[in-house]
């Protein structure tokens, strides 16, 4: 396929790699420019800017960090929306908010063009090693046109129907029990601390039983370590990932309760300076919250 | 050891086979009359009251539905608190409030006996199999007399520290850890429904990553079955923890924003006819909090 | 009519001389000695038990500070449930929680007694100048025997209707009302402060304003001067009314998410070493999980 | 003074009114258009666009429904800000969240001219009347120059100090005491009502004691009478106010655990219907949660 692919962070680089190393023709698009070096190597080409890259590309991926970047190269002049031919499919394929995902859908329709949702589960690693969890939104005939780069990118492909912003809500939704098992987490070591019991017995119990799932054992040693310091994922992004969890649960009039309880435990941290601390330290200020000072 | 035993329910049935099976000698009393059988001709012997049942026992075991069944049989007249004889242990293995085991504590101390918590991780069958989690809290020799026993009930024994009620608690925040999991698991099921997505499609999600744990792969399955009806545990009884958690927790002056959270929608199940539906019928309660009525 | 009064404190005292005052014949008895003194010279006599109190009493009138007092003087051996004669009337005007209230009245008419609630609205001035408000639950019968006491003791009467423990919903609920308001100034005024605004001045919009009522001109000053060292109410009495809210909400399957939010913040008070303070302290719990610290 | 008024609904017209009755030379627009007529009468004269309304303007006063119709008054080509002179003050009426109020009042003072925020506590009646009160934030001699008018406009004005966002937070805060007072209300009403109380009594308890306030009275008086058919302020609109006041929130690292009670219960009614109902109606949404069906 000739593909366009707009964002070369960490992850939107290693998408891009697999892709062209799996024999497509790809130019690729990065607003803050000097990123495309590897894959300008692995044959790759580069516009200079979002309406050059659209020039005959049936599909426009963006890898994108948030969703005013993604409204940018979308709606501004020169952007996808006015640059992609009728018929062609831009597949988003970062975390974004529903309202901005429908916003999107909806524009790109009025103009021919076909907006596929497809964020992905797992880090930067896995990405590289085209391991990654795809989550795909949007009508049959386009997610069968992009079916061919799944088996580039990841190890598996989960379907959430036909809206785009079904994928996002999928997506966020797996953000959502990770958050709030971390809080929960930070409210069950505040318990037991309390009754003088060391939290590496604590940390035991959970990992050897119920929860030996990855999401525990990563976020329980954290905690007992409070190695915080060294950030995998910070409170702040957390944040912006509440927020857009409780904007989509606030436009579907769906009340989310542990999910304010979690946002709240987030803004506490931030309060507390740990706006660049991993974002278990929510454990910590739960800790604060019973007088367990740090 | 020469060991009493005291409640043979479905748990304590099954731990008190194993000790006798383990070539202990075994004086077993239940309130309700006619469980013993089985444990007759693994070669028990049966106690018509407690304070008979304490004769020249140096440890009692305990395996009690609740706080009134230990308190009723530790402080009645003819209880364990005036028929055993001083250095004599009593190891209860229910789950038990912090509130309890510290009056139940103190009340053995003065008369110069111990109390060890031990309340352990596990269904009946584990208990059958010597397979159960077993969390320790009591003093050091006390507790060390008690091991020779632990091998024949379970896989590994957690050192919750010196003092029984830590026990309490590492079992409660175990307790806090998966009730809140299905809260939050009902919360992220019901996002991805208001946006159109099939539950089965977020199930594969969710067991197939962060959350490939039993936990999660159990109430994941129960929640997209709406299968409440056949409760492997019931409301009333998650309740019946949720208000031991909140009670330790407010006792030790300890927040714990999930566990309200998480009790609130408890109370809406049973509410709404669920006591005695499994316990993850929160999950329906938390999708009727937002309009998606069963 | 022929009296029993149990319980002197400032309460009790103040209720039982309007009732000595009002002519009525009136035996009193407290627990601690030596509080009858004021009484005994309005012309009450004193009783050195409660079985003592009970002979010859048509209406006996409980003033206790918790339910563990109300119980021990109710079911401990010659207490009100033995002593008292077929027909006679205990009436509670304590702040006592549903479950124990229930099981006094269940008691009661069980021994053909009548239990009526009747606890009461406002502090000990009012109760000396006899212008509580006081809320009734009960039989109807039984009711309009207390109802010549009622205008000694208080300005308005509230029927709660024909059980004893509706009249304690009713003052639960008035609590509930007033803690959860003092916990929203917390954060309103956290808010205000947030912006740089002086408290003083969204103190005079709320106080002038749609809130122009005795809670919240009370409370709004106590918060904007931090005057909690001389407290009107404390912390942990906070606590206990919140927490026979919250098992009153429990026991009949009711979920009270504001009440939650209370009690975590009084929690967090006293974890804070806010115990002894005025209840309102909860506005300065509330700032330091924003971080703006005391 | 010359002075340009942009937006003509029930509160802006009569504002609007109040100041060409004081004498002021007054121009007006409104987006819709026809709705200048009365004012007209009184001597106004009506701009055909904002550009036109800034000639000669030293002040502007924008009374707009949304920040999504003041950030297009202010920032839309042919707007406030390309319009109005240097050293023109623009005074912003309406309820605004503090991130737009920051983001007018930074762009205002790029281009040499002054944001004053003034939002005013009151409905289109005390409009009317004159006897609004008036919140106000912005540099001193700004404010100063808008004091002339405060008299015509109002019964009392706050100083929220030398911010604009200042004012939007008392504002703001303010709406938070309310709602969650609703929510409150709501609460306690489900509880009496559960032990089987009458809730006019509860009414009469509530609006005679320690919250004889407006907004109780108002409010308990709708809740007992489940008059939410004839809505004085619909859900939808409180919707907004909670979300205004938690995005205010969040942009200050400041937890409002009540605040998300609260919409949480707004975001219920709305599911099950009450968008257009008054926004009392979380007092029947609290009730469901309880079981306690309409």
């Amino acid at each position: 396929m000739n593909i366009g692919f707009i964002g070369l962070g960490r992850m939107g680089s290693a998408i891009a790699s697999r892709i062209v190393n799996g024999g497509h023709d790809v130019v690729v698009y990065n607003r803050t420019p000097g990123r495309a070096g590897d894959l300008l190597e692995l044959g790759a080409t580069e516009a200079s800017n979002v309406a050059e890259l659209c020039e005959n590309r049936e599909l426009v991926i963006t890898m994108l960090a948030d969703d005013a970047a993604l409204r940018a190269v979308t709606f501004e002049a020169g952007g996808l929306l006015g640059s992609l031919g009728k018929g062609a499919i831009h597949m988003a394929m970062g975390t974004h908010g529903v309202e901005t995902v429908v916003a999107l859908d909806s524009a790109h329709r009025e103009v021919g063009q076909t907006l596929v949702g497809a964020p992905v589960l797992g880090r930067p690693k896995a990405a590289n090693e085209g391991t990654l969890g795809i989550i795909t939104g949007g009508p049959l005939d386009a997610v069968t046109k992009c079916e061919p780069l799944f088996p580039l990118i990841g190890r598996r492909v989960f379907d959430a129907g036909v809206k785009p912003e079904g994928a996002s809500a999928v997506k966020l939704a797996n953000g959502l029990l990770l958050g709030c098992a971390i809080e929960v987490m930070g409210e069950a070591f505040s318990l037991v601390r309390k009754y003088g019991v060391d939290p590496e017995t604590f940390h035991d119990v959970l990992t050897g039983g119920l929860f030996s799932a990855p999401a525990y054992k990563t976020y329980a040693r954290i905690i007992v370590d409070e190695a915080y310091d060294d950030p995998g994922f910070t409170t702040e992004l957390g944040l912006k990932d509440a927020n857009l969890i409780l904007a989509a649960a606030s436009a579907a009039n769906l009340p989310l309760p542990s999910a304010n309880v979690w946002r709240d435990r987030l803004l506490g941290s931030i309060a507390h300076g740990g706006a660049q601390q991993d974002w278990a330290v929510v454990a910590r200020e739960q800790a604060r919250a019973g007088g367990l000072e740090p």
